[in-house]
């Protein structure tokens, strides 16, 4: 508790969402449909709906970070991922590049990305630094990838991490544990919502007023 | 063996090695002394050398990533990590900082690093560019933090990523699995060095050449 308020308290703290959309949640996604399990976001969905009712309700900024892909940036090396040389994830424009079961606010940032960190050419440095954010509070999917990548470098550009372990999904239990345990070892912590949203209550309680008339 | 022909056939190679300092490597180092197991080191240094060699035989270029740590670059979050704020690896200067068992060549790189993964806040990038190298060949320490955060944002950055299992070592056997998981299925591809120096010979065996007089 000591290290969640070193990195929340008197920092500016945004909600990162890393890739919630179809092709990586919905069972009728690219990611599903190539065998991977799933069903591990349709656990954390209702800790990341409350946390962001949360952050809503206290005024920390929510920041969705978005997959897409496209021939301009499906390079050689990117795509060797595959062994037929075809990306069929988060196509730009495509139902599986949308937000699945999320959905930013008119006044919430959206950063594209076409990699696995958030930080790879992408806008998401000037976002963080025009908004004066220090702590990154680390959500999505998924843990060991998107997620993990984002934060590591995040870390070492010098933000704050706190990873929400209930908020994040992997495709697998060990990928998903050993990210908890990188991450709280090296790379910053791990919390869950309830403890933030918590700090959060605790900080947002009016503040004894002295009556003075 | 298909991947690996893939990755260094007909691209330019470099073998980077990251971090084979003392401070991470001696047992009278800052890492041994605060408590980590560094002997996968002593098994990972015959395959290092071998790798070397070899590549210093077939003129594949060697690239060498040095931590330094000062006040300059030890930002508040960086020595976040340490419980007292003082961080206590690889100050620039000092033993600890120097390179253990290896020793670059006159004409070789090192591209000295202030985060765990090669490619923040240093001239990696430019050097690579420089030299037109499309193929990372990562060997050092420790394969989960300084080895696999070079890894994931190289690929990210459109580098052929080919870890080198025996020529890595971590301060866990669970955290060096997981990386080598993690490179293969994401990142790139594991091979050993006996398959890489293999390669080479192959490669550098001189072609077949008709008498024509």
């Amino acid at each position: 508790m000591e290290k969640l308020i070193a990195n929340l308290a008197n920092k500016k703290s945004a909600v990162i969402v890393v890739d919630v959309q179809n092709d990586y949640c919905h069972p009728d996604g690219a990611i599903a449909k190539i065998g991977s399990d799933v069903s591990a976001v349709k656990t954390m969905m209702p800790a990341l709906h409350g946390l962001l009712a949360s952050a809503r309700e206290h005024g920390v900024p929510v920041i969705f970070l978005q997959t897409n892909h496209e021939k301009a940036t499906d390079s050689d090396v990117w795509v060797s991922r595959f062994a037929d040389g075809i990306n069929p994830i988060c196509h730009t424009g495509s139902w599986g590049a949308e937000f699945y079961e999320v959905a930013p606010l008119p006044s919430e940032t959206v950063v594209k990305k076409h990699r696995y960190s958030g930080f790879i050419h992408t806008r998401l440095a000037s976002v963080l630094q025009t908004m004066k954010i220090e702590t990154l509070i680390m959500t999505g999917v998924s843990t060991n990838l998107c997620v993990e990548s984002t934060a590591r470098d995040g870390f070492m550009l010098d933000y704050r991490i706190v990873l929400v372990k209930d908020a994040c999904a992997a495709f697998t239990q060990p990928e998903h544990d050993m990210t908890l345990k990188t991450v709280d070892a090296y790379f910053g912590m791990v919390a869950d919502t309830k403890q933030i949203v918590d700090f959060w209550q605790r900080q947002g309680a009016p503040a004894p007023q002295l009556v003075t008339t």
